[in-house]
């Protein structure tokens, strides 16, 4: 296999973007990504897009893209694993690099979902959980899902409502220093705790938001890189991949998501890294539960030890292992297909030292991790990144 | 780049399907790969889905597919290039193995299309072209799109009704001779001249079906194959893909396919093969006049000569070169994802020789091509077969 580095990224700020179509928001993160990566949109021959897409009418996004994009006769296909979509564009353009058939390709990330009903789009995303058993039989909507993770939690390992509380409060004090972010804003844990219950015990600042947005990234083979002269590239150095049963019941507990253990087992080994090593990660915090059980999946602390790290503010700049210090899903947003992308971004520029100084995580080995989940656990992307 | 062959493959009756689910069509498939590649599920570690996905419920097939067959821990995902989905998500599976990173891939297409009644299907196939501006704002539906390319070729070249409707007669010739296709009658050019206009010059015989059905392809590497001592692999000697803008209105001429001719040089030229090698074919005849132009496209005769190959019977048994022997899109039926796979699967079946000895070609170098594509011409995917 070819070795593979992030050569570029882009990405649109996250939100409710009115002012754009899904293709404007496709086409502005194509065009910082390729500005960024100082590649011709002539030279793009494989694309990939990464895209839930139900509440969007453009129903095949990767050729109406490309064409405003500019990008002509590319291999191009849309990639969907429910909130992983971004993760599995990335994937696939990364086999596009690794298999040696293409020397340059670019994933994209993008979403558009504020158009649709606030009510319609929890009914469209909580289709992608167990449709007809769980959603259907049962009514589960996506925050009652992950409330069930949250009380098995809690019931166990003694976690509490504040500790979620501090989740959506790092998140947020960070979103408030991305000017990309969806929320910029800072909150305190009463505000969290006062909010409306939507899923007990996760409350509205427990979710994160319906966003709109997109983000890309340009990868390149090694020789490619060479040829270029690339300044700083970021290599792919570990990426794996997991999943399990889209049914809910037929999972053997709910304290954690048994794809994120094998998925970041899998980057870890290929990647010959241990957990202890990473020194920024994103992760993916849909809810506040959600990041507390991925520090434990991801290894970053023992089983059980999830809200301690949060409440000792290890997962701050300054602590052990920074995370989400872009705002995460949580504040950042979550355009679905778009976040594994942005992940990806995200971490590249953290390791070109390069976003706003008030949220750079200090660095030594430089080395990242990307942590992206698909439906209620049933997909899982861990890519491991290092300069 | 590893060298994969494809050792398995697996396809449902295709047809209105009103006993099977989505997941109980795809399984069916699955099983019959699984056994025909003498694989275990539990070797499945890469899953690609080509699914278009509108008209069916369940959102996110990949994982509920997943689980309804048995496959756990695999990188899952759905691929979607509109009616090229299947072929996207067998590259996709090529890639993985190509690249060395799984010794063993499944693609699967699935498409479950007659729970939706026929004019909202209609509706939803025709967003796969350029859904804003020619189909919004001009109502162009898919039957409209593909009679732009049946006048200009017939203006151009002199091809009549005639020659369209003995595309038809062919497919359904050879769909009654196939036990899995959805038409299994032969039909006159008669009575297609007499059905019903849809969109002039194409009638309703001209058209193919809106199916439901499944197929699945096991894809190993060359150490694999050896290891599990596979009888007839069949290789994937080469793989071509192209695209061409979304907006019908931006492309030079309506008289062929840009991206065909684009992918189908890429596959010769990586399998070494000339046209007139090719001994049998499965090429995209969603409407009559696509598979002249396609035979045009691939290079089975020169540009404007589609319809003198069909009038002269050289695309039958005993032709030059016999296409869509298993009744292609208009006989054996069009459930969109699944069509790429089908292909694969039907081409694997011929070049073993394990077909309907009604419908085998006759075979001496043993190649073969397929030929998928997506909306009205938007992504095209040609992979040459061989032994």
């Amino acid at each position: 296999m070819k070795e593979v580095a992030v050569i570029g990224v882009g990405q649109t700020r996250f939100g409710k973007r009115r002012d754009a179509s899904l293709s404007e928001l496709a086409v502005d993160a194509l065009k910082e990504a390729f500005e960024d990566s100082k590649i011709d949109k002539k030279e793009v021959k494989f694309l990939s897009v990464g895209n839930f897409g139900l509440s969007s009418e453009d129903v095949s996004p990767a050729s109406i893209v490309a064409e405003q994009a500019g990008i002509h006769g590319a291999m191009l296909m849309r990639c969907e694993a429910a909130c992983a979509s971004g993760s599995a564009a990335f994937y696939v353009a990364w086999m596009a690099v690794s298999s040696g058939m293409f020397d340059i390709a670019v994933a994209l990330g993008v979403e558009k979902m504020t158009e649709v009903e606030t009510p319609t789009m929890i009914e469209i995303l909580g289709r992608a959980g167990s449709y007809f058993w769980e959603f259907h039989g049962f009514g589960v909507t996506f925050p009652a899902y992950y409330a069930l993770y949250a009380t098995a939690h809690m019931n166990k390992f003694g976690t509490t409502e504040e500790d979620l509380a501090l989740v959506a409060v790092k998140n947020h004090k960070y979103g408030a220093r991305n000017p990309k972010a969806h929320f910029q804003n800072e909150i305190t844990v009463e505000e969290v705790l006062s909010s409306r219950t939507i899923a007990w015990p996760l409350k509205l600042y427990d979710c994160c938001p319906i966003s709109d947005g997109a983000a890309a990234v340009v990868l390149a083979s090694k020789e490619k890189v060479k040829e270029m002269g690339v300044d700083t590239p970021v290599w792919i150095k570990g990426i794996g991949v997991s999943s399990d049963t889209s049914t809910m019941g037929n999972r053997s507990d709910f304290l954690g998501l048994r794809a994120s253990r094998e998925a970041a087992q899998l980057a870890y080994k290929m990647a010959k890294v241990d957990a202890k090593e990473i020194e920024v990660a994103e992760v993916h915090d849909c809810f506040t539960i959600a990041e507390i059980i991925a520090y434990e999946d991801l290894g970053f602390c023992k089983k059980g030890e999830g809200a301690k790290l949060i409440r000792e503010g290890e997962t701050e700049i300054g602590g052990k292992i920074p995370v989400n210090i872009d705002g995460g899903l949580k504040a950042k947003g979550h355009p679905l297909g778009a976040t594994g992308v942005s992940m990806i971004a995200e971490l590249t520029k953290q390791l070109r030292e390069e976003v706003e100084p008030s949220r750079q995580a200090p660095l030594n080995k430089y080395l990242a991790l990307a942590h992206n989940v698909g439906g209620t656990g049933q997909y899982c992307y861990v890519t491991v990144l290092g300069r």
